[in-house]
């Protein structure tokens, strides 16, 4: 893909950096087609791209400032010069098509929006992630960006995350379910009454009404539709469940002689077993509603995990995710006028 | 015991009642020295009970009116002589120490709430449940009782979670931690903003700060506060995660000769883990914050289930907890007005 802006990866960001970032980078470029932008300090990322022998493959933009992985959404005010800052620039001017930080998450949300700002008629940005169900992933969204919203904002989530699927996944007409307590309508907090009131009126969304949080692995619906603070809590008991779970399983074939030779019998399967349900491998987060699209890295992203999140932001840009949500967003709304 | 005032068992309530009810009620009696009065229609209760040769064990008090399992919060304002109305009328006219019901919760919640009222000072009740972490269970609260609170309530679900952690636990001064998104102090949604500042300065309580997702199987603090909510959100997420976890290693074990082999010298093991990870080995929830206690089996719960449950009732109510509460929220309130 000669003519496509190439991707801005913060080479700054994530706990790995630059080491792994650049390695991405150079996985991304190499092994998947994607064009890259390394952003941040020239000299450590020349030295690593050395490494890698290819300095003249990867061109590097200037940022000296870096946002720690402990700093939070201040951080992002303070310094205006950070990498992905800079990042955020190139995609507001046209140079890169989209961002890829493994950077702390909220330093990342807070940069993204005062950096590239929110499309046209959104509210409100939302994190969509991606749940390993089969056969095909499930999306999240909001899993933290907006942790105080409203009725109307939850609808547009759904949109947001109708068009993510379309995009990234393929799905056609994925079907979208409210996350609440309770499967009756009348149940839930008043947010999510409010919500599926609302959600049930909406043209052009195959809403399948109200799930609950044992759902969230079961593939019962294509989009999950929650509040970022609900959908953050949610997602971390997810993964702190089935590690959880795993760590005990270990703890119990490990207690008797017959039971540690029966692992020994299963070591590929569980092997296959633990890197599916592993963050890392199922997908970054994506940072949707801006006039630009950030892919958010998990923060301790190897090489592997930089290049498959630099490929799926090829990916959104490539099909114009940013347009297909301005045209979702546009239809409700003059649905709604009309109405 | 003999002066002790009897469990009220809602005989009725569950989806394995009256069989499965009666059966525990068998259990208390005979294994656990807990005295239980079984509430429901005389005629199929007597006859489950002559089935155990219990006809002169365990008295039976008439409820002609059941509410069903797919029944909600409103079917128990139209059924005032439903099984667990009569039970909750039992422990308020003080011939019953507690109530029992495998009932659905949203029935059971609302007919507990009308009938014995919350205790004075309590603003809100809620439903406390224990997670299976080691070495000791955290109290999760509220799971689902109170959907939509104000940060006041959340202070006094602590004071809730506190007095049960000690009563039901024997847990000397329980940390407590608050449920939500970050561990940074500027964290959170403005419910959870505003419930860490007034637990930062609720005197008598051992407050831990914030808590994630994650951390609720890792035993880090020994009672978590959220709203009913997230609560409910949460346990849901988690339990759906750690099944989704063993099936998954299930099918991954089938998979091959070698595994299935190695599964087959691991049969033990697993089963003890699953038993753990079993919601209705760990026990059941506990609606707390009325004038009187209120446990709430699993829909599920077979005679054992059952057993546990009137045991657990029994326990709450000889240690007095409704006072311990009372006590804790009077101090609050005293040191508010101080302060």
């Amino acid at each position: 893909m000669p003519d496509t802006p190439p991707i801005a990866l913060d080479a700054m960001g994530g706990d790995n950096a630059p080491g792994e970032t650049v390695a991405g980078a150079v996985h991304a470029v190499r092994d998947l087609g994607v064009p890259v932008v390394l952003v941040g300090q020239p000299r450590p990322l020349y030295e690593a791209l050395a490494a890698h022998d290819a300095t003249t493959e990867i061109p590097i933009v200037r940022a000296e400032e870096t946002l720690s992985m402990d700093e939070g959404a201040l951080a992002s005010l303070r310094r205006p010069r950070s990498s992905v800052a800079v990042a955020c620039h190139l995609v507001r001017r046209g140079d890169a098509a989209a961002v890829v930080s493994a950077g702390s998450t909220a330093a990342v949300v807070a940069t993204g929006r005062l950096r590239l700002r929110a499309q046209q008629g959104v509210l409100r940005p939302a994190i969509a992630v991606t749940l390993p169900t089969v056969p095909t992933p499930t999306i999240l969204l909001d899993a933290g960006a907006t942790a105080d919203v409203k009725p109307e904002m939850l609808v547009q989530f759904a949109q947001l995350g109708v068009a993510y699927g379309e995009t990234a996944l393929g799905l056609r007409d994925p079907r979208v379910g409210l996350l609440t307590i309770g499967s009756e309508t009348e149940k839930g907090n008043k947010l999510a009454r409010r919500a599926h009131e609302l959600l049930s009126n909406t043209a052009g969304l195959d809403f399948a009404g109200n799930i609950e949080g044992h759902d969230l692995l079961s593939g019962k619906v294509d989009v999950i539709v929650t509040d970022g603070f609900t959908g953050n809590v949610a997602l971390k008991t997810m993964e702190g469940s089935v590690r959880y779970a795993l760590a005990e399983l270990r703890e119990a074939i490990a207690e008797s002689r017959p039971a540690r030779l029966g692992a020994l019998l299963q070591r590929r399967p569980l092997r296959r077993l633990a890197r599916r349900l592993d963050p890392e491998q199922y997908g970054g987060a994506v940072l949707l509603g801006l006039n630009g699209t950030v892919v958010i890295a998990h923060g301790a992203a190897k090489a592997r995990g930089i290049g498959a999140a630099c490929a799926l932001a090829a990916t959104l840009a490539a099909k114009g995710i940013v347009a297909r949500i301005g045209e979702r967003i546009a239809a409700t709304r003059a649905h709604n006028r009309l109405w």
